[in-house]
């Protein structure tokens, strides 16, 4: 959410399903920039602040967007309450900064459906068990969403981002993007781990083992998104049955470091925070691809763990192709290989349903364009 | 299948299901070592048999198998047909010993089973647009399976074979392996691809897209197997909503060769005939690893395509764990690694739900047995 104006639309909206006659129950995050604000406030005090301060600090920010919200609706004649996630029963075990969900007990925001409320609760945020206050990392607030949307057995939840929907690549680098109106879960999974942004993995996995429809809508223009399901259209809507072998969509991940440790140090990794968007280990060397934005505060983690960096390649970038079937033979990767000759191509790799593809940063644009103009094409 | 007295059991097993008022479609495979001799026959001809006619060879042993089984069933009094892979309507593409699939038209078989007949079809075996005979490759009876019952929109789908279902890992190597009544497609994915041998990946992909539940069953017992379908238990099942990260299944691949080439060989590689369990492609290098079994093949094959073999690794083994959401921190990979520490583990890498560990081919079993004690346990 951006803006007072933005919470009124959302307001409204909510009121008109609400009218309609849902028991509704909205999960909100910060608006716009606070998270970041608040982080670069703790920054300017300190390098290297507590993980539990910071909980505390940046859980303000859903906080504002929830009380705001619940006003702009009391305004409009609505009853409705707003919930932390303390409050909403998020239990979490004790990891600041990135927290994982140990289990929900909502039995407040159940009530207060039961009286007709419409009950705001603040994403991102838990409670341990020792009753401090956490956050869950990346994607946290899509992840108390459907992990509340599974304790009440919702019929669906949806997810409102700034963009419509899932997309066959990224519609800011291709020209011709395809919205994809219903993938599953697998496929999200694999979308979601190699880079879309549009609903974080552990948000999909929640879904998947829930069995929960996800559906990923804009919040700007309310219209059907991309549905997050099992996937079971095709077989009402072909006659032919025939072996799928074909890339559906394309994820990419720009701006990583790569960072190379020796290899008896892997335990002191446990206790990194953040995100490592790949890892791989040799025979030597521990090899971590990370957010370049993550830079400084690697470089102290390891610092602090008495752990030598043996070497770091700057900018470096994922091109992942995702759908079934694609690795059955080398076809598609030996395609791929011809597509990119004139690219750098430093590894690929390869999963169950995907091929990952490791260049420079500055390269993934013209390869994801040159791969989805091939693959997907119109 | 393994003998004469097997086949009566099966067809007793099955006219119990069709007196039942059932409708059925068996496909066969051959039986026990027949496609191993025949494969040895053709080697005795010839060290480099062409892909049609041993294609032509092959499919004589569901030919075997169906025609026996249709005489078993007549002489218990059912009326019964067999059909060709051809004669189902199993249409593929042109790559004998490895064909994929196009489309099924499969009127013959609907029309018998309209005729109350039990209709029983060669698995493993197509028919491509030019008319010729082909072969589906690994996993081909099991995938003829699946097609056909998406075509049929059957109920279920149950495979077969020598043991009763899906296991946390391989119960011939450990010793306290649980039996898994139901698995998602996702995580069945990853196994099948990562050496389970229950089901192959193709049916997996097959069954996952047209939303059919494949049950694996022993051919044995006939009690219940491992059901693989949507993953919807959970939510019944448990009152807890939580995060899952826990490795739900080992598997373990043995005996691959390593072959290592120049990258700029890849072309060639779409036209290799049988399986590659994984490949990589490094800066200069492309990597393939290949059960030693086709061993003679792969030199052959690279030597006809003029490509240097710049080094091969014998007896490389790999060992997966697979579960949701393993990768989202490194706790379990810190953890492998620390349960591994006696082992000469070569590389890790992962994917969205899976840790692969590329170890000596002699290290896997040990490896399994020591990682199943500590993840799954009891």
């Amino acid at each position: 959410m951006g803006s007072i104006e933005l919470i009124r639309n959302i307001a409204s909206k909510i009121a008109a399903e609400y009218q309609a006659g849902e028991q509704i129950v909205i999960v909100v995050s910060a608006m716009g920039k606070t998270t970041d604000q608040l982080f670069g406030m703790a920054y300017e005090i300190t390098d290297h602040p507590s993980r539990r301060e910071l909980d505390m600090l940046l859980t303000a920010g859903e906080r504002i967007t929830m009380s705001l919200l619940s006003l702009s609706l009391q305004e409009e004649g609505f009853s409705s309450i707003s919930f932390t996630g303390s409050q909403s029963g998020i239990i979490t075990d004790n990891r600041h900064g990135n927290a994982r969900i140990l289990s929900v007990n909502a039995f407040r925001i159940l009530e207060e459906l039961d009286k007709g409320k419409i009950v705001i609760v603040a994403g991102f945020q838990g409670v341990s068990q020792a009753k401090e206050i956490t956050t869950l990392g990346r994607g946290g607030s899509d992840t108390t969403a459907v992990a509340l949307a599974c304790y009440l057995k919702a019929d669906k939840c949806e997810i409102y981002t700034d963009v419509d929907g899932v997309y066959t690549a990224d519609p800011r680098i291709v020209p011709n993007p395809q919205k994809i109106d219903t993938i599953d879960y697998a496929q999200m999974l694999a979308l979601a781990y190699n880079g879309s942004k549009v609903l974080h993995p552990r948000a999909v996995e929640f879904g998947y083992c829930y069995n929960l429809t996800l559906e990923v809508k804009s919040s700007f223009t309310f219209g059907a998104g991309t549905c997050v399901q099992n996937c079971r259209e095709k077989t009402n809507a072909k006659d032919t049955i025939m072996e799928d072998r074909k890339v559906n969509a394309i994820a990419h991940k720009e701006g990583l470091n790569k960072y190379c440790i020796a290899r008896t140090h892997y335990p002191a990794l446990k206790h990194w925070g953040h995100e490592i968007f790949k890892y791989q280990i040799d025979c030597d060397s521990l090899i971590l691809f990370i957010e370049a934005k993550y830079d400084s505060e690697i470089r102290y983690f390891l610092q602090q763990h008495e752990i030598e960096l043996l070497g770091v390649d700057q900018k470096m970038g994922f091109v992942i192709l995702v759908g079934f079937g694609i690795n059955l033979d080398l076809s598609i990767v030996a395609q791929t290989m011809e597509v990119l000759a004139t690219q750098s191509v430093l590894q690929i790799m390869h999963s169950e349903q995907s091929i990952e593809i490791l260049l420079p940063s500055d390269e993934v644009c013209d390869s994801v364009r040159k791969l989805h103009d091939v693959f997907i094409g119109e």
